[in-house]
C-alpha cells in the first residue's frame, strides 16, 4: 500500500480489517518524507517503507492511495513487476487501456486490465451510484450537478484547516483557495488557464469519469463543484434529462433495488440524507426524488468521500478481482 | 416600521440612515414582545411601541419586516389606514393584486399597487437579479438551481444557533431542522404534506416569485434550497436553458451593464464571488459563467440575503415610489 499514513490509506487499512480481507502479507510503502512511521493492521505495528519500484518485487496488489506523482512515476513500475495496481489517483483514469471501476456499476470493465485499474474520483463516485441505475431504466441524456464537497476531499490537510479556521477566525488558507470556514467556495481543485471551458479539474473529472463508468461518451454532464464546510461527506444536487419519460414510483424503486444505495426520502416527515448521516458509512444514500418534468429529474444524493468514494470502493475492487489469498 | 428589533428591521434603520432616505419621523413598532425596547436611529433613541391598527393613523409608509403572521393580521389595517406598506413577509407575494418588485427588474408594477407592495424572499431576489439581464437578451426557458443559504435567512435565531453548534459539539438543532454545523441541509423552511411536489416552502417561493417577478407564467424551475453553515450571504448554482443560442461575451456584457449586478469572473486567476465577498453590500455579484451548450449557460451568484435580498431591496421600493418627504 503505497500511501498508508495518509488520510485514504489509514482508512484502508480499517476496512481491510473490517471486511476481514484476506491477505498474505501487507507492505505499508509512502514517500521518503513519511518513511520509517508505524502503521498498525490487525494488532501488528508495521514500519512503513520508502515506496522504491524494488518494494513491489513479490507483490500481487499494490493500491496507491498517495499523490498523482507517486502513481505516475512508480505504478508503472508496480505492474513491470507483476502486480495489479489499483489507483486512487487520478493519474490513469482516463487512460484507454485502464479500467475506470465503480464495482456496482462496471465490475466487467475489470477484465480488460493491463494491470493497471483506477479508482473514480470521489465526487464521481457517490453521483455515479445514483445515475447508473435511473439510467438503466431511462436513459440518460443530460446531466446538470452541483456537488457540496467536504473537506476531506483535500486529504488529511483540507480536515485540518477547515478545523484550524473554525477554531480561528484568523487562520488563514493555505490548502484552499480561501478561508472555507463560514463560506462556500465554487472551486474544488484548480483552474486550468490554458483551457476555455471555465471548468476546475474536479469538474473536469466528473464529466469525463462518469461518462467513461456509465459508457455514454456523448453524455452532457453540466457540474458545478463546491468546497463546503463539513469534515466528511460530499453532498450533490443533482437534476437529469432522459430519453425515457420518468416514472417517479419507478425511478424510487431502481434505486432502492442498486446494490450500494439506500433511498431515504420522506419529505412529510422532513426525511432526507446528509452529509452527517452518511460519514462513517459505505452506502451511497438519495432522497429529495422530484419529477420536474416528463423526462427531468431531481434528486439528492450524498456519499462518504473517503470510504466509498475512495477506500471502500478501492477494496471492493480488489474483492471484484477475485485475487485475494 | 413592523419588526423594528429584528434582523432585517435593525438592518433597515442603518440602510435607511447609509442612504439618507428623507423621512420625516419614523416609528418603531414591533410584537407585544418587543415593546419597550429602544432602537438607536440618527443619533435618537426610539421606544419600540406596540404594533396595533392604531399605530398606523397618520402613517405614510410601513415597512413589514416581521412575521407572517403579524403582516397577515396588521398589513390590510395600516392600508385601510392611508399607508402604504411594503412588506417583507411572504404572506401577499402571491396575491394577484400586490406587486411583487425588484426596483431594478420590474420598478413599473408598483404604478398598478393598490397599497401593498410586497418584497420578494431573500434567495429570489439574487437569483432574478442575475436572471432578468440573461433573459432579455435570450429569453428565458429552463431555469435549474441549486441555492446555499445562510443561517441568517432564519433571522437572528439562526444566526445564533448557528454560532452556538459551531462553539458547542453537542449544542442542539431547533430553528433548524438537524444541526448545520458541519453539514449542508436540502431544507430550507418547512416541507408540506399536503402536497405531493416535494418541494420546501422556500423551493416553491423560488419558482413562483420568480415567474412572477419576471412576468413568465410558464417558466420551468427546478430549485434545490440548501441550508449552509455560513452567517450571511446566499449562493446560487444556476444553470438556464434558452430560446436564443447564448453568446457567452454577450451574457457577461448583459450582466455587467444591469444596475446592481457585478461580474467578478476570472478563473484564469481563481477569481469568483463567494457569500464572504458579499456579505455587508448591496450588489448581486455574478461568476464562473461558463457556455454548456448551445442555448444553456451556467453561472454562480451570491448576494448578501439581509441587504439586496431583503432590507436594501425594501428602501430602494421605497425610494422608486417616490413618495419620501
Amino acid at each position: 500500500m503505497v500511501g498508508a499514513t495518509g488520510v485514504v490509506g489509514e482508512l484502508l487499512l480499517r476496512i481491510l480489517e473490517q471486511r476481514q480481507t484476506r491477505l498474505g502479507r501487507l507492505r505499508p510503502l509512502a514517500s521518503a518524507r513519511s518513511a520509517g512511521q508505524i502503521v498498525r493492521f490487525h494488532d501488528a505495528d508495521l514500519q512503513v517503507v520508502e515506496a522504491t519500484p524494488d518494494a513491489f518485487v513479490d507483490i500481487d496488489v499494490v493500491f496507491f492511495a498517495a499523490t498523482g506523482s507517486l502513481s505516475k512515476s512508480l505504478a508503472p513500475a508496480a505492474v513491470e513487476r507483476g502486480a495489479v495496481v489499483i489507483d486512487k489517483s487520478s493519474t490513469w483514469r482516463m487512460a484507454e487501456h485502464v479500467p475506470l471501476v465503480v464495482p456496482e456499476i462496471n465490475a466487467d470493465a475489470l477484465e480488460r486490465h493491463q494491470g493497471l485499474i483506477a479508482c473514480p474520483n470521489c465526487s464521481t463516485i457517490g453521483m455515479v451510484m445514483a445515475l447508473a441505475p435511473l439510467h438503466r431504466v431511462f436513459g440518460l441524456r443530460r446531466v446538470t450537478v452541483t456537488t457540496m464537497q467536504a473537506a476531506s476531499g483535500a486529504g488529511r490537510n483540507g480536515i485540518d484547516e477547515l478545523a484550524r479556521q473554525l477554531a480561528d477566525p484568523h487562520a488563514p488558507a493555505t490548502v484552499f483557495p480561501r478561508r472555507l470556514a463560514g463560506d462556500v467556495l465554487p472551486q474544488c481543485d484548480s483552474f486550468d488557464a490554458t483551457r476555455d471551458d471555465g471548468l476546475t479539474a474536479e469538474e473536469r473529472k466528473l464529466v469525463e469519469e462518469t461518462r467513461k463508468i456509465l459508457g455514454l461518451p456523448e453524455l452532457e454532464v453540466e457540474p458545478t463543484c463546491v468546497r463546503v464546510p463539513v469534515a466528511v461527506g460530499h453532498s450533490a444536487s443533482i437534476t437529469i434529462e432522459t430519453t425515457a419519460p420518468v416514472d417517479l414510483a419507478a425511478a424510487r424503486q431502481a434505486l432502492a433495488d442498486f446494490a450500494g444505495v439506500r433511498v431515504v426520502d420522506d419529505p412529510a416527515h422532513a426525511n432526507y440524507p446528509t452529509a452527517a448521516n452518511v460519514a462513517g458509512t459505505d452506502e451511497v444514500l438519495v432522497g429529495r426524488l422530484r419529477q420536474t418534468g416528463t423526462h427531468r429529474l431531481s434528486l439528492w444524493q450524498v456519499a462518504d468521500n473517503l470510504r466509498k468514494g475512495a477506500a471502500t470502493n478501492a477494496v471492493q475492487i480488489l474483492e471484484a478481482l477475485g485475487i485475494e489469498r
